[in-house]
């Protein structure tokens, strides 16, 4: 008994040694939990942030492109008049040239026309605003468009309004 | 001395604890160390993430805005003829109002032509393809404009093609 009171003070160090060992692993987990769970929320970020700029990049020129489809109609339907003179004839074929720059610098941002006439309806892509029965087409078919739509890539930016067959 | 003996694997045990509290010291903060490099990291990384998104959006038409600066050219140079008879001037007419539509399209994405004649010239904003020695303006102004420059927001997307007075 003399030595193991000897040894009392001895064993309480330890036992909060012991003590602090278990705390500082406890601690050092949380730390290397806390890490892991940081870097996981950085690779997500970076992730939908690499998402985010690859969709913008693709659609970077809608609001532009939106602002241009009035012009485009308004461009379209002014070149659709009948020349009864030359100097008319040849305005409107120099107009006619200007019209088809517009859609080929449209087109290489990646604009293109939905087609519409002899398709399936398609929701999507094509707004009915009038039913028609023509017997010349199956059912369910784009007859007549009213006015053009277009997409920026994959995406409508402005449907077709067209006539369905029922 | 017989308590000593006793007391010796107690006494290494403890030499142990104290080294092991050393050691997990050590690795907790490296641990948090590290948590707080790849906390700045993240923080950087969200800063510069912000900044390219902000310009991207900025000049995010700019691609297509160049590819359609050459239809505004040849778009203003077919309306300047001199109509000879009642249609082509109502030609014209609706034409320049597409033309403006164009125009104000473009404004609307931050597009305006860099005004040059009467302005001093500016070798970020014009590029002088001619000298000129006109007493009606001082030195070093553009008295001519062969080409219209643009800006996109406050990004030279090209320079006007001037004549300056020496």
């Amino acid at each position: 008994m003399e030595a193991e009171t000897a040894e009392q003070p001895v064993r309480a160090e330890a036992e909060a040694q012991l003590q602090e060992i278990q705390m500082l692993k406890d601690k050092l987990e949380a730390a290397e939990n806390r890490y892991l769970r940081l870097q996981a929320d950085f690779d997500n970020f970076k992730r939908r942030t690499r998402l985010d700029q690859e969709a913008g990049e693709k659609y970077r020129a809608q609001k532009l492109v939106t602002d241009l489809l009035p012009v485009l109609d308004n461009f379209g339907r002014a070149l659709e008049i009948e020349a009864d003179n030359e100097q008319t004839k040849s305005v409107l074929q120099g107009m006619d040239m200007v019209y088809r720059s517009l859609i080929d610098a449209l087109k290489k941002e990646g604009v293109e026309p939905i087609e519409a006439v002899g398709k399936e309806f398609d929701p999507h892509q094509h707004h009915a605003v009038m039913q028609g029965d023509d017997a010349a087409y199956g059912s369910n078919i784009v007859i007549e468009e009213f006015q053009k739509g277009y997409l920026l890539k994959d995406r409508v930016i402005r449907p077709s309004m067209v006539k369905v067959n029922q």
